[in-house]
C-alpha cells in the first residue's frame, strides 16, 4: 500500500508493530474476517501452534469466523482471548491516515483496531513466539481464542468458541483478555471483573382523549412519571469493595404526539442498568417489573416491560493469584502498580468467566472506536514485554 | 346535486333546513370560504341587513373572509356570533352520505357542519328573518358576526372582526354564540364561560454520554422525571361554583434515542393546561417556570419552557340577566331547564367576552368533527323557535 509517510517493513516474525500493521491492513469490519484470522493462524502455525479457523452460524445472523490456536499440552493452560473484528471507520476522509493503511507517523501507529484490539493481539502473538523461541514448547499449554464477533452481536463468537473448545476436551486454567483496559497510560489498570448490563423497554398503555376532557381519557404519561420517579427514587446500591455503585439510566422516553390537545394512548421508555455482583439480571428484572406494577397500581394503566435478550451478568474474578502475578509483572516493566478495577462496559470476559478465572489487560483505550484510532509504537513494545515476562512468570508459578 | 334519498327543496326564505342545506353544500373547509359567507350575506341583505364580507390577512397565514351583517340602530344590540368554516371531512367514502351533499334521511340532515355550526347559523338567520317579517326593523340592533376562521388558527377571524367592528363604531350589548353546547338533547346546556387553555413545550438539556459511564454524562431524563413529578404533584385547584377543577396534561414526552447504551443530550415534553378563573395564562406561566426551575435546581441541567402564543384566558360571563332570559326561553320551548356550564374546550366567546357579556347555546354536539355529522331536522326547527322567541324576549326586556 503506497504511502508518503514512513511505514515499517516486517522485520521480524516477533515484531509486534509488523504484526499489528498486517492485522490492521485486513479490512475486518465486524463481522467480516478480512484475512485477519487467516494471517494470524498462519503466523502461529509457523511457530508450531495447532491453529484452526472455525465458522459458526445461526439463523438470522451472519456466519462468523473464529480462531483457536494452541501449543503444548496439559495444565497449566493460559488462554489469551481477543478479537480481530473492528467497528466501522466512519467517514474515511476524516482520518489523518486511511483507517486500514496502518501508517506510522512520529512513533504512532494509526488505524482502526490499533488499540481495540489488533494491537494487543499482535503483542501477545509476538510475546508467545518469542517465548517459544527462548523456551521451546511450554510446560503446559498456551492458546489463543480469537473471535471475529466481539464488536457485533456476539452470537457466533467467543461464547460458541468456548463451548466448541470444551467439547474438544480443552480445559482452561486462566484467561487473559487483551481489551484496552488502561485509561491513560500503559500499566494503569487491570480489570478483574465487569459490571453486568440489562436493557429493556417499558410500555404504558392508557386511553386516548381530548385534553379538555381528561376525565374521559387515561393519560399514560402520568403513569410514566410515576414509573420514572420510582425507578430513579433510590440508588440500586452504593457499590462494593471492587465495584462502583450500580446505575440505572433511562435513555429515552417517547410518545410522539404532535398535538397539544390530545392525550396519547401510549408512552414508552428505554432503560439500561449497569450492575455489580449484588444483583443478577434476574433479580433486576423482578425488581423493575415490581416497581412498574406498583407505580401503576390503581391507575387503570397497563404496563409492560420487554427486556433485551442476552443480558450480561456482573462478575468478579476470584483470581487473586493471577491478578497479583500480572500486577507484579506490570510493575516490573513499567514501574507502575495497576489498579484492579471492574469499571467500564462489558467484554467477552463475561463468557470466559464461566470456564476459568479471567483478567483483562491491554493497551490505552482513549482512541478506541474513534476517528484516528492510534497507538504509540513504544506501547506495543512495552505491552509485548509485559506479556512476554508474564508467560515466564506464569509457567514459573503454575507449572509443575 | 343528484341523490337517491329524499332531499328538501328550499321552500321558504326562513326555512332553517333549506338554509342549513345551502350552507353545507358550500365546501368551506377551514379556511376556505366556499361560497358560504356570500350566500349568507345575500340572504341577509335581501331582508334589509347591511352585510359586508371582510377579508383579513397576516404574514404566515392564509387570507380569511368574515361576514358582518347588521340591521337596526342603537341599543340594545344583540350580536349572534358563529362560523361557517368546518373541519375537514376525512375520508369521504366512510360517510353514509357525501359530507357536502346535505342529504336528509329519516328526518336527519347529514353533512359536515350540520351541528358545528352551519345548522345553528341557519337557525339564527331563519329566526332573524322571521322576526323582521313579524316586527319590522327592531327597536335596537341585531347583527351577525360570522367568521371563516374558527376551526383553524383563529388569527384572521373573530378577534379581528370584533376590532374592525369596534373601529366602525359598533357597540355590542350582548352576544349569543351558536356553538353546539348541548351534550345530549336540545335544551340541556347554556355555556356562560369557558376554561382557558395554555400549551407549551419543556426542553431539558443535559450532557450526552455512554450508559456505562453515567458520571461523565448528565441525563436530561432524570430532570424530566422530576419536572413531571412536580407538575403532576398537586392539583391546580378543586374547581369553583361554576368551574370544574383546572387540569394539566402532559401530552407528549420525547427523546427519540434508539440506543440503549447512550445517555441522550435532550428531552422534551409538551403540555396543555385547561384552567378556570382562579388562574390566568400569566399566573400559570410563572408557576410552571418556577416548578421547572425548582425541579432542576442543582442538577446542572438546563430547562426551557416555550409557550404556544395566544393562550385562551378563562372567563365567566357576568350575565345573569341574559342567561336567565335565555334559560326561560329554552324552558318555554322545550320544557327543559338548561344547566349553566363552563365545561368543554375553547370557543370564540373568549374574544367576544372583552366586548360584552356573552353566552353560548346551539345544537347537540355529539357528532361534531366526526364522520356522519348530522342533526335532527326537528332540532333545527326547535332551535329556530328558541332563537325566534329569544329575539322577542330580548327586545321586550332590554328595549327602551
Amino acid at each position: 500500500m503506497p504511502s508518503d509517510t514512513d511505514t515499517v517493513e516486517i522485520s521480524s516474525i516477533a515484531d509486534p508493530l509488523a504484526i499489528a500493521q498486517a492485522l490492521i491492513r485486513c479490512r475486518s469490519v465486524t463481522p467480516e474476517e478480512g484475512g485477519a484470522l487467516q494471517y494470524l493462524a498462519d503466523l502461529l502455525a509457523g511457530a508450531g501452534f495447532e491453529a484452526e479457523v472455525v465458522r459458526f452460524s445461526e439463523d438470522g445472523t451472519e456466519d462468523v469466523q473464529n480462531l483457536y490456536a494452541r501449543i503444548g499440552a496439559g495444565p497449566p493452560h493460559l488462554t489469551f482471548a481477543g478479537h480481530t473484528d473492528v467497528v466501522p471507520p466512519g467517514e474515511e476522509s476524516r482520518w489523518r491516515h486511511p483507517p486500514f493503511a496502518a501508517e506510522v507517523e512520529d512513533g504512532t501507529l494509526y488505524g482502526r483496531g490499533a488499540v481495540d484490539m489488533k494491537g494487543a493481539v499482535a503483542c501477545f502473538a509476538a510475546a508467545a513466539l518469542d517465548y517459544l523461541k527462548a523456551n521451546g514448547t511450554p510446560a503446559g499449554t498456551i492458546s489463543l481464542l480469537i473471535t471475529g464477533d466481539e464488536e457485533g452481536v456476539s452470537i457466533n463468537g467467543t461464547r460458541k468458541l468456548l463451548a466448541w473448545a470444551k467439547q474438544r476436551g480443552e480445559t482452561f486454567d486462566h484467561a487473559l483478555v487483551g481489551e484496552p483496559t488502561n485509561p491513560d497510560t500503559l500499566g494503569d489498570m487491570i480489570k478483574i471483573g465487569r459490571r453486568g448490563s440489562l436493557s429493556g423497554t417499558i410500555t404504558i398503555t392508557g386511553k386516548q382523549g381530548h385534553s379538555a376532557y381528561p376525565h374521559l381519557a387515561n393519560n399514560p404519561v402520568r403513569g410514566m412519571a410515576k414509573v420514572l420517579e420510582s425507578l430513579f427514587a433510590e440508588p440500586l446500591d452504593t457499590g462494593t469493595d471492587v465495584f462502583d455503585a450500580s446505575t440505572l439510566e433511562v435513555t429515552s422516553v417517547d410518545v410522539g404526539n404532535p398535538a397539544f390537545n390530545v392525550i396519547p394512548a401510549k408512552a414508552s421508555a428505554r432503560f439500561n442498568v449497569r450492575f455489580n455482583d449484588l444483583h443478577t439480571a434476574e433479580s433486576l428484572r423482578a425488581r423493575i417489573d415490581r416497581r412498574v406494577e406498583e407505580a401503576l397500581a390503581g391507575s387503570g394503566l397497563a404496563g409492560q416491560v420487554d427486556y433485551v435478550p442476552n443480558a450480561a451478568e456482573a462478575f468478579r474474578t476470584e483470581a487473586g493469584d493471577i491478578a497479583e502475578l500480572l500486577s507484579q509483572t506490570i510493575e516490573e516493566e513499567t514501574g507502575r502498580r495497576p489498579a484492579l478495577s471492574t469499571t467500564g462496559g462489558t467484554s467477552d470476559a463475561r463468557y470466559i468467566k464461566d470456564y476459568c478465572p479471567v483478567i483483562e489487560f491491554g493497551l490505552v483505550g482513549q482512541t478506541m472506536h474513534q476517528v484516528d484510532e492510534h497507538v504509540a509504537v513504544a506501547d506495543l513494545g512495552a505491552l509485548t514485554a509485559i506479556y512476554r515476562r508474564f508467560l515466564d512468570r506464569y509457567f514459573d508459578r503454575f507449572g509443575g
